[in-house]
């Protein structure tokens, strides 16, 4: 302020400069840019709220990925107080593109932190509790539609069930990381099956979807398209475990020849980016590419490139910000998606109530899949009860399609489905937090991980 | 590879799960999420080719900005050798929303190497720079004009003089920052009059256009509407000088009593993204918001939470990632307007030659408004060059502006106008490096700054 006077040359002249600013940029409105406001205005926003709602729950030793969630929900139904300037944040496809890239570089920074040698270790738990964590839910959801909504189609009962089946590898890799332990045993095989169960999901997905497709008359469920799918598949798995490695040795030797600086970091996005990509293309969530792209991707890849760095920053410390900047934005936005307004509906609610227990029971079954002395199993059976987007488009998949007349997935359905979400989504982290935190296992000296950022 | 073996286990399982998952995924298609496909693919293609093109040019001692341009300028004009496949690269708003961020991390970083008290003692520099660098262009360009399309109204010659006005201040920053030099006396005083005679560039557009819509017999040039417009001017200048750094101590000091982490980056872009928004609202660039926001925040507002983090991270150590991710996005996007077609036009290309001279000339007037012993005149005179996106801009408005029946800008003059631009911007960074480092004042030691990302 007291330095305010020296400023003094410069305000006339820019008062004079700024006074006619306005004329000419709204002239130059249909000039083809995007409108960057509004997406400046909702970052804003939403990074102070995220980290508002994660500095409160972190002060009740809960972590911020809760916070964040709890942000989003408020500011997703500041609509129910009547307050609506802000509905257009949540239709905003920039920022809805920054929260997907929010969600990549969370899940390559957790693939960084392990390797597929130490994945291939807990391999055998993990596919067990992977494929234990899928059929118990899915015959209890099957169970609990069969005894709520008398009536339909034995093939919606199934396709309830399908939308139990997949954990939402999002929330639990942040929370591990939250906690420090996403390398420990229990937090390799939650991670590893939580990757198995997305995949699991997705083909009992499609087999529900064929056989009622079939059953309506409509598409036909071929064998022919299937092996389509399934060679796509198998080059996606290929290219990520066996070339993916060969080409992040081979092209971070060739970017530690080249001049300049920024090399490590801009090849590791790319790297990241490309995976994901593939991963898309062959039918997966492009996150499951990025999870496989920092798993293939070790540290002495890059060796030569971090030398060159006058720090010696890890790639992990490099993406620190990049996460802490993207991370809050897709945890906020998820919170926005949860619409309030159908807790006030007491049929979604039963419904929702059951299909929920149906969840969360369900998921216990994992802890008998985790093998091994000393494994916690009670904590892997609650680290794979989140339920995320996978659930939701399923839900909303069901809603496109029709047996016998019928909506497969009706609106009391698909509402039970986002309250289930959010609440499997809620309990989680203070369960996991109480559990790991009170359980055996210590956290590992110094493994404090990077999926929070600083 | 040799640990391939003890993937195995996973293997078998991982391709039956992915076996029918693009089935299932084809099917949520339409479930009113982004695609990101297309967006990876352009991110994961820009960042290897800004480094490629980087590389290259630092090899031959150039700033690698002008790789990340040229890259960019071979990416979208694929199409001239018959390459098509990357056209719709082009055109995604996404990517275009990157790159937007990427500028104003740029911006954000040059502003905050420095700060109210410096700029304001090069402020009588920066504001003859600013105006005799808006002067002169201008009257070069109205007798350009004049001289090479005769018969054009004398108000569409005022218009392409106006179009040589404004300094691009992205590009210079960047340059000054490859070379560590943003924070010397000549990079202050760029920077300074670069923002001025943005902002003056406004102004001079605002009345032409004023004045040819008056001649014109459409909308009115009315003091009213002027007067709403100083208003906000005035009111952005008062928030981002006054209130903004009051605004930023305050803000820190609230945020280091909140517990978690990550806390100083979320907080500081929030607050770079607060004042492009307002910036934008008052109705400048939202760049200038970022600068102003960088100049405001101070090193001492942070003390408390940059104390809390482990490695006491500066601020622009935690920012460098993210501008080194998308500032290259930015440029290389920048790049990709360039269309070479237009230097095929004999027309074109020769008013553009004029335009390019006057443009380059009529810059080297700032050299007299550069005051103090010891400031390297001819540096200044270099920096202030480049014309950038504000030219474009212009250019596009005045398409559709019409005196006379005639478009006050023809198909000629807007592509000379992109060929100046594009050659104003190409020619700058290597005779600034090459004034710059066989000048007069050596780099100031350790100033080597962040602008570059590592």
């Amino acid at each position: 302020m007291r330095r305010l006077g020296r400023v003094r040359p410069l305000l006339p002249l820019l008062a004079l400069g700024l006074f006619l600013a306005h004329a000419a940029l709204a002239a130059a409105g249909g000039a083809g840019a995007i409108d960057m406001l509004p997406v400046l205005e909702a970052l804003a926003l939403i990074l102070v709220l995220a980290r508002l709602g994660g500095a409160l729950f972190e002060r009740f030793r809960l972590p911020a990925v809760l916070g964040e969630l709890a942000a989003g929900i408020v500011l997703g139904n500041l609509g129910l107080v009547g307050f609506h300037a802000l509905d257009a944040l949540k239709t905003l496809p920039t920022v809805e593109a920054f929260a997907q890239i929010g969600v990549l570089f969370l899940l390559f920074q957790v693939g960084l932190q392990s390797d597929v040698a130490k994945m291939a270790a807990v391999g055998l738990s993990a596919t067990l509790v992977a494929v234990l964590g899928v059929i118990a839910p899915m015959l209890l959801g099957l169970g609990a539609s069969e005894w709520f909504l008398k009536g339909h189609h034995v093939l919606a009962h199934w396709f309830v069930g399908a939308t139990l089946a997949a954990t939402s590898v999002g929330i639990t890799a942040r929370v591990l990381g939250d906690l420090g332990r996403a390398a420990s045993v229990e937090g390799r095989i939650i991670l590893g099956a939580a990757v198995i169960d997305d995949v699991l999901g997705l083909v009992v997905l499609a087999v529900v979807t064929g056989l009622i497709q079939a059953a309506d008359g409509g598409l036909a469920f071929t064998a022919m398209g299937l092996a389509g799918v399934v060679g796509k598949a198998v080059c996606f798995l290929v290219l990520s475990v066996v070339v993916g490695r060969w080409l992040s040795k081979v092209t971070f030797r060739f970017a530690a020849r080249l001049p300049g600086e920024g090399m490590l970091l801009s090849f590791a996005l790319a790297f990241c980016f490309a995976v994901s990509f593939v991963a898309g293309k062959a039918g997966l969530a492009p996150i499951v590419g990025a999870f496989a792209a920092g798993l293939v991707l070790e540290d002495v890849h890059y060796e030569d490139l971090r030398a060159r760095d006058p720090q010696r920053r890890e790639l992990h410390r490099l993406l620190e910000p990049l996460a802490g900047f993207l991370v809050p934005v897709f945890f906020v936005l998820m919170g926005m998606g949860v619409d309030l307004s159908v807790f006030g509906n007491p049929d979604v609610l039963g419904f929702a109530a059951v299909l929920t227990v149906a969840a969360v029971l369900g998921k216990q079954a994992c802890a008998l899949g985790a093998l091994g002395k000393g494994t916690d199993r009670l904590a892997v059976g609650l680290g794979m009860i989140p339920r995320g987007e996978v659930g939701l488009i399923f839900a909303s998949i069901g809603r496109t399609l029709h047996i016998g007349g019928e909506r497969v997935v009706d609106d009391v359905v698909y509402s039970a489905v986002v309250v289930m979400v959010a609440i499997t989504t809620m309990v989680t982290p203070p369960l996991l937090v109480w559990r790991m935190r009170s359980g055996r296992a210590a956290p590992v000296a110094g493994s404090r991980d990077s999926s929070r950022s600083s």
